[in-house]
């Protein structure tokens, strides 16, 4: 018997077994109902069919597995000491309780391409019922993947123009205005972005949308490249005060960066705010408690996770998502930032 | 066809369809090298059966899910904030990393019970190889549970003597020794200990130890529940101030709390260290920045994740456990403890 003309559906399976929809809908959701060599019959030419649930199906027939699957391409010593991100996971969390949920979570290190075999295992495994990405690629392979393995999935983050995947982005555009207008205000025109490593597309974004925003004011970006963690930005920062004159204002890609930074700047005996201002893309308590605290653009991380878990569960239910747009960021403005030095 | 006696295994399968064992283990496993027909059928009797892979069985075949799971009765937003739980997960991760392993993570809220249906349907389903347990109760509902699923287990953190499961354990003897001497040297004679929330067995475990370790040095332990917070430690703390002469040291069963004892003191005009020593039973990044830095026990909270990760892999692979156990932890002493006050 070869694979049928379209998608197999549990009506074909039903005729060709001389069966009710509604007992194969039993035998294949693992529910009560139907004998077990009924089942065993139905499950095999399930099988022998290639029958695959779509998405609304399974929401119909409740044969969902209750599980999100999210993949991060990280050091996993950056999650326990990134406050951004956990952030992110406690909303996902708090949303998924709601729904009753799980969340499968795969790390792989940072090498590239190492993410992809999981999606597929998920997929033919059927072990979750959908996926989120988060730090998105240029031309990112994940895309063309998810959609030919058919897996409902959620960009988060940023996304490519046209992008074929349903997307939360935060409002990065307000983000960079706020910051700008903050930093031009006290009379910065010499500003510096500490940014995160390169490829990512939200990094990209963020540099061009600082870029443009600081521009029309009349101020210079000018960009290093860090990688989120406080001991490269601390060394980073650290050189380019030896380098001679530079920006009076540093903007960090995250508070951990933020936090190296302003070491950076007491070792060189470069006083924060008098010489030096910093910023913080990411708020957390780190920023709170810092010394001096760390003004912080607080994007409401929480806030955020549970938009993009609220985004995939109606991807995954087939219902539109509600589309709340995301809550203003809000600049808490500490001690680290001050007039810019003369 | 009832279920035979005793367990089946896939010789018995193989006995019954006549088919090699290294066959029925390639249908079962979802590996090639069977035709579909004979899949169907493999799967069809071993569903009859009701055969389930043994832990070790799966070892040996490959039919591992590639799943640990995780259950956390807590606030998710407590995963946010408390450093500790995201030191131990990259911990986890970074073992998992190298067993190709996934992390199910289920947050169920913080009401007891709520997290026991969630280890029926795993085992049931089949979702998890394994779950890791944290955050141990006196009469643990879940161990008995666990052992009827007959799903590998670890016990992480704590354990009621004459556990029948394997466990892992931080050493808190030698940690409330540290601590106790460190405080005693500075001529304290009245700690006070900031404690979690009642009920949980390392924090009943903490408490005792604490306290045997201060009544031969003369030193009173006074005790306060605290929920991990750092707005009601803050908040416990004030009102412990306002009551008149107390401790003169206060010991935080973490670090969040640790930072509400400081706050407390800054708002009543008390001096740390000069009036109130301060102690983190949790050693992080906020301990280090906070104004003054915390003194912290470094319980290398990644290690033990690491070491949680290794001991369950080891239960479900079936092969002994490598045992190795904790590094002592190390006290980092910083400017928030200082001689007691006369």
């Amino acid at each position: 018997m070869g694979p049928m003309a379209g998608r197999v559906t549990i009506g074909d399976l039903a005729q060709r077994l001389g069966l009710s929809k509604a007992s194969v809908s039993y035998a294949l959701n693992g529910q009560p109902g139907v004998s077990e060599q009924t089942r065993a019959r139905v499950l095999a030419l399930a099988r022998e069919l290639q029958w695959y649930p779509s998405s609304s199906a399974r929401t119909l027939s409740g044969a969902r597995t209750g599980i999100v699957g999210l993949v991060l391409s990280r050091d996993p010593d950056l999650l326990g000491t990134e406050p951004y991100y956990m952030l992110v996971l406690s909303g996902i969390e708090a949303e998924l309780i709601d729904a009753e949920y799980g969340l499968l979570l795969r790390m792989v290190g940072s090498e590239p391409g190492r993410d992809l075999p999981v999606y597929e295992r998920w997929a033919g495994e059927r072990r979750v019922d959908g996926v989120m990405l988060f730090d998105q690629r240029r031309d990112d392979p994940r895309i063309p993947l998810l959609r030919d393995l058919g897996l409902p999935a959620v960009l988060n983050g940023a996304a490519e123009p046209g992008s074929v995947l349903p997307t939360v982005v935060p409002d990065e555009h307000g983000d960079a205005r706020q910051v700008v207008e903050l930093l031009h205000g006290l009379g910065h025109r010499w500003i510096g972005h500490l940014s995160g490593p390169s490829g990512l597309l939200h990094e990209e974004r963020r540099e061009l949308l600082l870029r443009a925003a600081a521009a029309p004011a009349g101020i210079e970006v000018e960009s290093i490249r860090g990688d989120y963690t406080m001991g490269t930005a601390e060394r980073l920062i650290g050189e380019r005060l030896r380098r001679g004159p530079g920006p009076t204002a540093w903007v960090a890609s995250n508070d951990v960066m933020a936090l190296g930074a302003v070491r950076a700047a007491a070792r060189a005996g470069v006083d924060v705010p008098g010489r030096l201002s910093v910023v913080s893309w990411d708020d957390s308590l780190l920023c709170e408690i810092g010394a001096p605290p760390i003004t912080a653009l607080d994007r409401h991380p929480r806030d955020f996770g549970r938009r993009c878990a609220r985004a995939l569960l109606a991807e995954i239910a087939g219902t539109p998502d509600d589309g709340a747009g995301a809550r203003p960021s809000e600049l808490r403005v500490r001690s680290s930032t001050g007039p810019a030095a003369p």
